[in-house]
């Protein structure tokens, strides 16, 4: 496949999404004001990159890219941690970051059986970087989240350059959500899922940090918007029809913040992440692969590959100070799971199968009738 | 103090309440039905007993006991987990619990500077058990949260023969909730909290276990009952009060199941319940010493402290059937923090100060404008 | 390359290694006796293959697979445990383990870059088994080691049939050591490292269980063989020379038993493997990624993937008879270290670099000196 | 019992114990060499107590205090932390240490059944501290091993008192071994145990970093005295005599670093310490409690109580540097336990037993033959 052809395949999606988000509706999720963009991508000098996979009738899958920085980031490695929500999944690269305290690659998010590709794709990617000729190590991170109701995962549609093309397409800025990258063919609540982000900024008496949340949706439970309980209403939740195997799937979450964080608060504040998940109905299933990276932007605390100078100093937040970045991550991963609804679009893929969309229609009247349209 | 003077202070606090509880009100949490007593106790064999005490203007404190079964639990010891939230806490027994994967003392909860005066209690217990001549190791597990702002902590108000008082109050039935026991002083949201508790019973294809769950509540966040955000439309939340400290405490949270889950599946059950405490609104602070205790009751799982015999032959419950009880969990833990500040009332104690019961009325008006009343 | 020229491969280290091992030569470590082949392949079951890929000047790399069991792991996967020494490391498919406490692949080893193939080939090798054919998930458990210094590691020698190829030679009994499989370029102490190893019985009256240990030795510390500090008699160990660097480099660990041992056990078995590493001399430097992967081949605790019985009924060691196992994995890994230490020779490789074998003659001379050689 | 006579039981081990130490006597573990005193207290600003219990026929116990420095360390913490070697133990303080990264109070160790008694002196001994006026939750960290076999441990023999007593004579310089304090009445390797302490010093170039450490032994497994099989030549390994039961017991290791750690890397350099322990023999058996607790003394370091400032601002040491750290500790381990070995006299305790000293002459025999007293 030709370059061009590659950005053929990461700028369809853009086009694709014109919906409103529910934010824009008036659903407001939490106490805290988001920033301008409503996506990770608030975090300045975050960038994220999708390709988008749709071709015949049984490939529906995707990549995409969560840069922390702009930069030769196994150079100058970022301090991050991942916490194992329910640990039935496949992410690579866990043991280092719980080992070292930071991430030295982008962060890629896939389909379940494309991570080895992915995988080593990040190390080609890396090796082959100026300042790089001598690395002969490196740490990829990848998730994933099993598509494969909706794409032929069994048939490895994803090429080597497909991973390339989601961090050549990573900008800053609006993130395209829903069927995009590694949400192309996911599936959340028994609806399309898909890419969903949200951000909140504190308060500057707070200390002005924003926290910015990626999700790639593709989980069960009993679906909960705003403290509504959708799924009860609609009478579709699982356990009314006993349909347990539909709750399974997985959920990835990406947390930047820049709030200069070191490894042990970043854990903590991926482990708040969950509790986001758990709004939206979310029960973590035995089968559901719940995995929160999180990493800190603040430059002061960029860890040199070149260890010449035996000590660091930096400048951490300390832990009585965490408690609002806990309550914004919260916030921001429960607004990127409902986005990542609203704006996935009714999907037919592998083997003939059809995922609709969430009822926009629906939802909205009911949460209307409960006063949670602030518009 | 006497032994009569002891059962007047454990059975106060059963006369003091007589409110309706939330589900009586046709306040509905989740899909699962409750058990019988909708406590912890409807899980068979389980016991529950308080010692309170309130006395003068300054003691505010208390302990609750919960039994996973009647009889020697050190020679006949029970498989168990913890799971951390937050550990910005003092509980007691975690490391050997997590090294064996069992349980063989009651577990006790009272304030966090009596956790030693506990732990020795429980040590005292278990040595002077018919049986246990020879015992001259004891892992006691006890729990606690921070009642300080109520009760004069510093005075060491707790006295050994308190603790063995919560436990020889232990029953099975009806459990008091609210200003008993470890919840006499707590303070939860804002309001009053206490001891709650809560049960959920999986339909017979699903297995027919029954999950039961009891918090001792005095944590922070932003409340929320049903999906209704009530700190905000009460205009109180913490965040917008720029009260930051007020959000910290703790939470102790209790599950029992009859389900045969070895210590690996007990631990996953015990990360689930966190979700129900996100449910209601907390965020896990920084200062929340957030913790999950979980055992189960089957008897074929019992670790026998003889070991003449190398081997354990036991039914254990496969990974792929414990979605249902990670939803039942959930369930149960959201309402039992309901129930805790449902049944707490308006106290005064150390230094004159007051902390309100939730403005039930209130709170139901605005249930009932979101149709969240179910009768 | 066609499969003759694979099995060539495959089977010119056989040939080429006729040394006798140290327990031949009268060093005896540890008071436990060895199984018939003193070889991980001693626990009933268990297979061993290498695939050995000397080409040209530069490459020096390879691939050892264990196999628990000769048959579709995936349908019934076996009961194990990860233990993260330093996990300094790219080890794949450790949480997924730790979560669900069970492996569903072979084992493979490889070299760091290339762990990202070894994981895919695991996944197509998985889901090409007859029974695996709506198989969409799989679980690929791979370690590594960093060949870098005598292997163009950076020009992704690997291909993917080499890694079926290490899984195709999987044979029971005999074991090669030394410079074969992924033990080909490896670097231990400053000598010329590779793959090694061990096993220790018990007696019948701790219950006659093997515990065989597989280990691909490239790390650092002060050699000590048998306890005699051969680095410093020998004038070289890296703290007098002041060479930092030379310590690090990486360890990984392969132990089976067929002790009926829970994945809790397993990981506790898991950790006691170290302290045979360090009993070598060794000292889990800062770059040393020492990981042990611990599993159980008895086949009353396989997990099947079918999962229509909620329930598994099994016998599992208790607690309280793990210790005389505990001391086989300590004796079996020192062991195991020391043999592939033994079995390698002097390599000359990637630009021109060689690093010389264990000079024997020096060291045998130094333990005989000692009172260490029992013949 | 009054305050001088408390004194008279802190001073007596001082003049009971006049033996020359391993290192005097030509042993030396390792390559890297000691500091002054050869103990825990080379690190600057570390002071060690003893309160040692020997009463009647049936008292042989105590308790051991160190102090990370001279202050109110509630007010300014000192970064921790705990490795679980082997958590069948009751240490308390855990959780908070790995949730927090840090040390509030002085460390005790005692025996089993006294850890509630020695944590409510800890926490009365830090709330009545000038400054401490408010405070109302304290963290304190007790560690034990169970000296029941020579000591009436169900009798409770210490009291309230002797727990200050330990804080209060806490010296810097010369550390007491043996059969002092929480090593009154330990066994070790079937042998009297007791306190033992070392230390190693870095060179200028690797940062000329102080580490000590200090261990209370009460542990089996097969005795080795730098590489010499003691308990083979004696012909007394447990294996050999099938004692099972006699390798149970526990160690309690106490490490300082004058080196800017960070929790996660002192959790990391805690880790190295176990490999100590397994240089000597020891095999983490199932009973054996071995924890490590870790703290770095550097003054940049430390976490104000006061958090006015939201950031904290400091240099720690990289990862990259470690490695030296990791060679020290596991030396100073290696050589405290066999200098609690080497202090510790024959002692007659509890139901008449007798646990007989290291047969010093006869090792000395044996290291002398091996070549291993280098004077």
């Amino acid at each position: 496949m030709n370059r061009l052809l590659l950005l053929f395949f990461c700028l369809t999606s853009v086009l694709a999404n014109a919906r409103q988000r529910p934010a824009e509706l008036g659903v407001k999720i939490g106490v805290l004001p988001s920033g301008e963009f409503n996506a990770i991508t608030d975090v300045k000098g975050v960038k994220v990159g999708h390709f988008t996979f749709i071709q015949g009738d049984n490939v529906r899958t995707g990549v995409t890219s969560i840069l922390p920085y702009d930069g030769n980031i196994f150079q100058s490695k970022v301090p991050a941690a991942i916490y194992l929500g329910n640990a039935f999944g496949k992410l690579a690269g866990y043991t280092q970051v719980k080992e070292l305290g930071n991430i030295e690659t982008p962060i890629l998010l896939t389909n379940t059986l494309a991570v080895a590709d992915a995988s080593k794709a990040l190390v080609k990617y890396t090796i082959a970087l100026p300042g790089n000729e001598n690395v002969r190590s490196v740490n990829p991170v990848v998730g994933e989240t099993n598509d494969s109701y909706l794409n032929d995962i069994r048939s490895f549609p994803l090429q080597p350059e497909h991973f390339a093309a989601a961090i050549d397409a990573a900008t800053s800025g609006k993130v395209e959500e829903g069927n995009v990258g590694a949400g192309t063919g996911t599936v959340c609540f028994g609806y399309k899922g898909g890419i969903g982000t949200s951000s909140r900024k504190l308060p500057e008496t707070l200390g002005g940090y924003t926290v910015g949340v990626l999700v790639q949706t593709n989980f069960g439970g009993n679906l909960t918007i705003d403290g509504e309980a959708i799924d009860e209403i609609l009478e579709q939740y699982p356990y009314r029809k006993q349909i347990l195997g539909s709750v399974d799937g997985s959920c990835m979450i990406v947390v930047a913040t820049d709030a200069p964080l070191d490894a042990r608060n970043l854990e903590r504040l991926a482990k708040r992440a969950i509790l986001g998940l758990g709004r939206t109905g979310g029960i973590a299933s035995n089968g559901s692969g719940d995995y929160v990276i999180a990493f800190s932007t603040d430059e002061g605390l960029r860890v040199p590959y070149d260890t010449s100078s035996p000590t660091l100093t930096q400048s951490i937040l300390s832990n009585d100070h965490m408690s609002p970045l806990f309550m914004a991550v919260i916030e921001a991963t429960e607004e990127a799971i409902l986005n990542s609804l609203w704006a996935a679009t009714t999907m037919t893929g592998f083997e003939g199968r059809t995922v609709k969309e969430l009822p926009e229609e629906e939802v909205l009247k009911i949460l209307k009738k409960a006063g949670k349209l602030k518009k």
